[in-house]
């Protein structure tokens, strides 16, 4: 989707892609075999482009930082890629700057039950532990009910770990900026997400927010773009819970609660990333329509690749289906479908209709 | 275009293209070297696709048709090519349909400047002299006020020749209609153009037409697709002359006149082509805006790429910049510029303020 948006502005984009048949492939102007991991292979890409970035988060930071030395541009930087790939870093420097966020703590490694219990004593069972790095979609998140929950989830981990209170989520939501080098940012409107094993399976705009409530997510979503310094997008997750927000997770990237502004707002996530990471002014953030609803589409159980039943989503009125060429797998995030109106109810039916039409699996949602 | 809208629905596009720098190449699937007049480079697409389609008018319709009996699914077919590239068919087929349009006459080889003679004295002069083939943006039409006139362009023009009457033009307007084999047919919202030495300069939706005269062209536009036979995006263009619609030209395939369905529209003119052509549900055309305007930007005299200059572009509120990627020429059509909003003037403004900060001449258009 980044290639996509790049193609329009007329920007050459070059991909280092690990496999051919990487989606990103197909849509880049040029394609460097590798992995970013690899310094080789980033210092390649590195010759190739004025401006590094990523769509994803696993970067290896201390390499990230040796190339940034020696002159490559990588945006986002490094202060921003810290926070946004290792949690503990995270809430340690939003809970300094006073950004609002479930209570937590490290958990040392020499004792880390010790830690969990002492942490469950001030703020009771159950607690979330969390693995600081690597976790996404719901992985390296782990409810724990007792010491012996505890002990088993860190017997199990690797690599440091937080704790967290339980957070009784009322909804939640995310709110995603994009802001260029200079400290410009712009904001869309606040968004209501659904998550379901960890996985978000819907975003609404507005969603049933509060205006107020989205007032505050757009506050406190400026106020983390400047503690990470963050130059492109960036996506906030937050909880609504006893009438407080607390932040939850970011995304330093496009994230998929943003999907929707291809099709809801005036300028996309995509475009506005590469507009911000190039340092070009950034577009206008306005949705398209009152009522945006983005449905995921999955890989059904049985395989079936949507590209093989698009004809069935394409036929719901509205529908603008993303198929992101991925080879189907049960499970698997393969596309999305936004639907644009005047009616929440109706934009959310319809785009659940194609997406079901597309092969997603409808668990909780029939 | 076609391959952005390809990407998004996740559609693999292979693109026969001349040039390794020819704008398609960055953003098809993948690519084969080669020309659509050759026939072992027609052959050798069409073996790789299961439909071929054109973004252009450079076809070899004898050399279509043998590909097409062996088994190639070409859409648009022959039946619509021909009408699209032969000036005189499409006189001919539309009259017979009750099609409105300019009087018209063949130039016959033997005596055309005494056929012309004979057109005038019936219609007055000035008339209006055309290849029948391979003209576009004003090129191969040429206004003839005088028997004298009329010898010297037939004297210098090759092949077939037609003489239409001059209409006097109070507006020009163009309707894009995208229709799948069975039948099923879109349009979207008629616009009015603005054309300068015969090249499209802005597109203005619903400009100043009367409901009731884009009502009409709508209607005219349904009946052209049908005498057509058209499969995939049919781009209309019509005078508004002395309370008439009158036909001018087709386009069978997605049109300049239609590039603002991209930010404008609910499915793009791109995306319906490739539904149209894949013989899939055609999606919504309605508007996204009350006002939508789209200006082309064309290369400036000095040669400066619009791409260095983007920002002067990006910096206008709400200006969707769509750079083309080719290289910068003096006159050649680079991008163009979309704005959407509530107010003709203001959108009109807005879109043209950004054109010119990509270097675009102004002529005319103060």
């Amino acid at each position: 989707m980044l290639g996509e948006a790049a193609s329009a502005l007329g920007l050459q984009t070059v991909v280092l892609a690990e496999h051919p048949t990487d989606a990103a492939v197909g849509i880049a102007t040029d394609v460097l075999p590798g992995v970013p991991a690899v310094e080789a292979d980033l210092r390649a890409l590195a010759e190739r482009a004025p401006v590094v970035t990523f769509d994803h988060e696993q970067v290896d930071l201390d390499l990230l930082a040796r190339v940034e030395a020696s002159g490559t541009i990588i945006r986002p930087g490094l202060r921003t890629l810290q926070l946004a790939t290792d949690k503990l870093e995270m809430r340690i420097r939003l809970a300094a700057a006073g950004v609002p966020g479930p209570a937590f703590a490290a958990l040392a490694a020499d004792d880390p039950v010790g830690a969990v219990r002492k942490f469950a004593d001030d703020h009771g069972w159950p607690v979330v532990v969390k693995a600081a790095r690597g976790g996404y979609d719901g992985k390296g998140v782990w409810p724990v009910s007792s010491p012996d929950d505890a002990a088993a989830v860190c017997r199990a981990a690797t690599g440091p770990l937080l704790v967290e209170e339980l957070v009784p989520i009322d909804a939640e939501l995310a709110v995603l900026v994009a802001r260029r080098p200079g400290g410009e940012t712009v904001t869309w409107a606040p968004v209501e997400t659904t998550q379901v094993d960890g996985v978000c399976r819907e975003v609404l705009v507005p969603g049933r927010l509060d205006r107020a409530v989205a007032d505050a997510a757009v506050t406190i979503g400026r106020r983390v773009a400047d503690v990470a310094d963050a130059v492109g997008v960036l996506a906030i997750e937050l909880f609504w819970a006893g009438g407080q927000l607390l932040v939850n997770e970011i995304a330093a990237r496009p994230h998929n609660s943003g999907h929707w502004t291809i099709d809801g707002a005036v300028t996309s996530q995509f475009e506005n990333h590469l507009r911000a990471v190039l340092d070009l002014p950034l577009g206008s953030t306005g949705p398209t329509a009152p009522a945006v609803a983005s449905v995921n589409v999955f890989g059904d159980p049985d395989g079936t690749d949507p590209a093989a039943v698009l004809a069935a989503g394409l036929v719901v009125d509205g529908a603008h289906v993303h198929l992101y060429g991925k080879e189907p797998r049960p499970g698997r995030k393969l596309g999305h479908v936004t639907v644009c109106g005047d009616d929440a109810d109706d934009v959310r039916s319809r785009a659940w209709a194609a997406a079901l039409a597309l092969g997603t699996p409808d668990r909780r949602y029939r």
